[in-house]
């Protein structure tokens, strides 16, 4: 049976302050569990209502619908909660092509940019510090495991790109076309806000402005998607190496 | 003041039952609903808290903000809802290039969809019966205006591709590289369900299969969600044209 301090612990991880305090952030599901399981991330306790992950046992507490119920962010919880020690970030690689998210605060929006992120084989994704946790649950969800195979780090975006000596692409309406000349293998590139795009101060530091440019007829076209503009950006970076 | 009858009717435009029964749909928020209204979409009636719209005064009707709660479907209403007619969807221009939806079902997708096919300049979306209903205030909501913009068309796929005489772009895990060769601005795109792909009886009347290359090094990634994977397709044909 859960324990009153054992509820309160995993409930209060939904917040990021209490993530922070505790270095820890929960996951739910077999298939998420599983890939993290499979990864280099440290299970801490396993909740589940049946033993079904190849787990030692000291880890493992069978609970009931109910409890599970109790404890579980989702509508419908599904068989089972981890909880898991959020690792240091390591280092950035910084002679390759790294993806930097300029104050994205959506949780689906982040999921699935660290989802393409791993498909595109991007390593380093560096969010400025406003950026949504990437151990929030339902980033956790929407990242489908990508978040065990991809670095994130939150660091101070103006500090960290302005110590860097590689080319600072950033994405603007009024940028060039990404379709038209080579892209290199090495750079950072900046995806904005969803509302108001890339802040000031950092685009003070872009060295090249990029556009994806529209093929509507009308002008009255909204801006894409953040998620949707840095996977047509990533697919454009990488069809060079095919 | 609302009557019951005028609740309960709006209320109903929940259900695609209903919409489809009354030919209606519900579209909320100040900037949504002025997207409709420069449209040729026809309005039926305008609730309003403030009468900031220029609509002829039969057809608005000022409420309350407990009133606006009570007949809102988002948890924070914004200042209006309207109640618009469903037009006809127009004829398909068959010499451009069509994108098709084989069952998505996430309302979020297809209104993410919905924008792309604008973005790109896609005039026809054609949808089989079993994707969820453009009309869906999440989809209204998520597409920005788009919807506007865009033909979509609900129809039996199997049949309507199969009296198509152009190339039937099919994308699989094991198609060819979209990177390779030149794509033609004539013929249609299909895309398939959230966890299933394209189903067996589309699969058969593919002519081309195609494929967006993982460049991630680990197997493992998961497929890319459908809607940033519409998005890196519809990029990849129309660069073409730059």
């Amino acid at each position: 049976m859960l324990s009153k301090s054992q509820i309160k612990l995993i409930k209060s991880l939904a917040q990021k302050k209490f993530r922070a305090q505790h270095g820890l952030f929960t996951v739910e599901g077999i298939k998420g569990i599983t890939e993290f399981l499979n990864s280099s991330f440290q299970l801490k306790e396993l909740y589940t209502v049946q033993s079904i992950f190849e787990v030692s046992d000291d880890k493992v507490n069978l609970i009931s619908d109910t409890e599970l119920k109790r404890i579980s962010q989702l509508k419908n919880p599904n068989t089972a909660l981890a909880i898991f020690e959020i690792p240091k970030s390591k280092d950035v690689t910084s002679n390759q092509l790294i993806l930097a998210l300029d104050d994205v605060r959506d949780p689906g929006n982040l999921g699935t940019i660290i989802r393409l992120c791993d498909w595109f084989g991007i390593k380093d994704l560096v969010c400025s510090l406003s950026t949504v946790d990437c151990y929030n649950s339902k980033v956790v969800q929407a990242t489908m495991g990508s978040l065990t195979r991809v670095n994130v780090s939150y660091v101070d975006l103006e500090d960290f790109i302005s110590e860097l000596d590689t080319t600072i692409f950033g994405t603007f309406m009024d940028g060039d076309t990404i379709y038209g000349s080579p892209l290199p293998q090495e750079g950072i590139i900046i995806m904005g806000n969803e509302a108001n795009g890339i802040s000031e101060s950092i685009e003070r530091l872009v060295t090249k402005r990029i556009a994806i440019p529209r093929f509507g007829t009308i002008k009255a076209t909204e801006s894409l998607n953040v998620a949707t503009a840095t996977a047509i950006c990533l697919s454009e970076f990488k069809r060079e190496l095919i």
